[in-house]
């Protein structure tokens, strides 16, 4: 016995949960779990189906494919835990969380390698076992960077990338080679505070709380898909470092419970937003 | 073209989801909005589809009984705002906010009457052109109290009974005649400070978040299925007429929102659980 | 035996505890509440004392002043319930908030009037014995409709002005009027999604958590000091409306949160921030 | 130039604020921060003042003496950071997130050594450099094996312990060597699932959120002063093993920030309660 989890988006027509519960009926995979969604703004649909049973993938597929429109996109996403490689700088708290959730069990992920463009992190990683690679931007141009970046990181084949904290603007060369494979965590509650020094603005703002967000890169700044946001009340008494520090566990913790979803399947990209099943 | 939900709970089979939405496929029916869940612990699965079309409600139901197994319950329930009658004694601010958002339309409910064991609340309601009934508890007892409670009520054939701060036990009889009709506000985080005097109970023991439990009433004080909760946080420089005060935000809003999902039909009750779809 | 509170403003300066908590005592006076703040990155004290005892405002005033540092400012506030316009459009989520918590005893406020620009909230406002007064805008230049506006409300000296959901923006010159002593509450959490429209932005930036922001009304639009902030979270499912409607809570719980500290002299302004003590 | 924090408790009386504040300015220490606060219901006086400038203990608490009234508790705090020593059980996230935020300097603590009464923890305390002892209590008594942690404990001298997901219930007699002195997490909202599997008792109940508790540990279970709490929402979907894995982050931030405001000396107990200034 396998477990799958099959995630279908198409257009919406009348019938489709039928057809498509109906031929997992046919090839006796019980359904453990099931959720879907339409947008009626869009007329998409969107259906996440989590499978037990004996998976012939290939009849499976083919099935589904006659059943569904044209330009549907589906996929059998295994049960097999993704791996990934996670982005840093200097700060040791989102890394820190991961770790630690790894080790425990509690965020089920094969964590290839740590990349930092500083060495700070590196002797935490190493003692979690993880290989860590320093990639120093020093004389280089972004391109050049990036590039390094890249081919370190390509040896490791990871399904995502976790931007922990890792503080250098992507450039678009380099996003585009993980299409929606790149998790990043923004100390803000995007869209306030947009770039640089989001706790500096919020301390100049006054605002009465602050959050972190945790989106899909694209190759526009703090602009892609949001996955989780959260947030924590500040006041009067709490200078930027103040919120700064006070922002930590937000920041941990939204990326943590995003990259769960990310991880299990559950979240679909349409247009610059997500919809989790 | 009319919309109805039709509400199923059954034992889990293999293909129950794929059987029910054929049924609803070949009755021409679109599924407009569509969940279900599965208790692995009990093995009860739960249903609710919302549909759109031309209705045969004899041949539709017909056809779901014999594809369902033996025991299943199954609904359809009308778009049909519901109807409910109101509890109260002489707190204000649940009535006030299901009055406000009656007003504005932001909760779709019939407010037949309002019924109190005190007259504090009699010209509230009746500016909101809703007629509203003193029952005296007076030199009553309790059997004779809920019986003239009763009979009041019964006029009005509510769907729904709502306790909004009525501060009297009811009798398990009159319980009886709403099985999982009567819908209380509990003024704390249930099971913390069971019984009276809640607020009192938080401020002696110290802790520092509040909160609110809307619950079916069953015969068991205090005891029924959940429906929402909220809380607030609280500190030592309140008292316990200060978390009352507080705690009254909470309260509204926590029954408000039970109210809401109630009255969409999306609460099912299984043992002493809700399931909310 | 009276009730007032001290507010006190200035450079900060080595004892000034000392100084005001001693000219209190050698007045008699007894402080039932005291709370301080020191901006370190401004270098301004804040203070607020709530006292108890026979007052001479004369003499109490005098010593203060030659304690203070030059250019202090200092204020004795009396306990007296402040008296309030609140101006609105046809939304009356906020309105019926305020109406509801001042019937219960829960905002102590006096309602002297409410004013719109439309005449939808006239009936619910005289329900509750407030008086009602529609300036309309049709035909009118800003200037002439604002001028029309300030003569129905200065017969009343309101105290504060309350904008619950009055959908206007406020000329420079009205606004002068009244000098940190409008309070708007915005449908979004500040400073995203300034501007008109804030749920259809929210909406299509696909943000996971929505709120509503209090704050002094000043002339640039949506940029006065915050006094209050709180949130939601929404998902994929809600469209613009659905969170618009989602909103209604929590902008009417802000307000009156907000509106609860200004009327009991707890919130100073400091440049384009709050202090809430 | 040194900084201590003084902590003032006492009946209340006129004039205690200007009394204090007149012997600090009196030795030219400056107030960085105060705070203070009478419980009106007991009638005691709580103050805790930030100091800055050149200390002669022995004269200000002689002055603080003299003018305090009888029985008074007050107390000069060096700037020191605290020792702790953590007890652990098998679970590692609240220990994690301790070594994580000692690691980073967000928690500014001594962690002088971890004791478990299982060797689960071992590796991983030691990777952070941090002495662990392994105390079964296999073939002791509870007396037996409480005589033989607090041995390996004195030998450290800590001013707290930390119970980390300790999960035995200390003897009176060990509690004692601590008075409110041990800070203990409850994976439960106190005082909802006292006692043991407060995940099992909270599925059983069907609450709709669940939380956890920090608080000092009494003789009584589960009834010392409580310093912290906070909640998440759980649903239908959550069994009582999704609800343990969904509480260890709340477990663990509660557990962090309650230390926080421990380690900087800003909570006073009285009675059954804590004044956290």
């Amino acid at each position: 016995m396998e477990k799958k989890t099959l995630l279908t988006h198409c257009c919406d027509k009348p019938g489709l949960i039928a057809k498509i519960t109906n031929i997992c009926y046919k090839h006796q995979l019980n359904i453990t779990y099931n959720s879907e969604f339409v947008d009626n703004t869009t007329g998409q649909f969107f259906m996440r189906t989590e499978l037990e049973g004996y998976f012939n993938d290939t009849t499976l597929l083919a099935d589904l494919k006659q059943a569904l429109p044209e330009g549907a996109k589906y996929q059998l996403a295994s049960a097999q835990r993704k791996r990934v490689v996670i982005l840093v700088t200097k700060e040791s708290h989102c890394l820190g969380d991961i770790l630690m959730k790894n080790f425990d069990g509690s965020l089920d992920v094969d964590i290839a390698a740590v990349v930092g463009n500083y060495d700070h992190l590196q002797a935490l990683t190493e003692r979690f076992g993880i290989p860590f690679h320093c990639v120093s931007h020093d004389d280089l141009t972004r391109a050049q960077h990036d590039t390094q970046m890249l081919e370190v990181i390509e040896q490791y084949q990871p399904d995502y990338l976790v931007l922990a904290k890792y503080m250098r603007i992507l450039s678009p060369d380099f996003v585009e080679h993980f299409p929606y494979r790149i998790i990043n965590i923004h100390h803000s509650f995007l869209p306030a505070f947009i770039g640089a020094k989001p706790y500096h603005q919020a301390y100049e703002r006054g605002v009465k709380i602050i959050g972190a967000t945790a989106h899909f890169v694209t190759s526009n700044l703090d602009e892609g898909p949001i996955i989780k946001q959260d947030v924590i009340p500040v006041d009067h008494t709490s200078n930027a470092k103040d919120m700064a520090q006070a922002g930590r566990d937000v920041e941990k913790n939204v990326l943590s419970r995003a990259l769960s979803k990310v991880l299990s399947d559950r979240v679909f990209v349409q247009g610059n937003k997500t919809i989790i099943l």
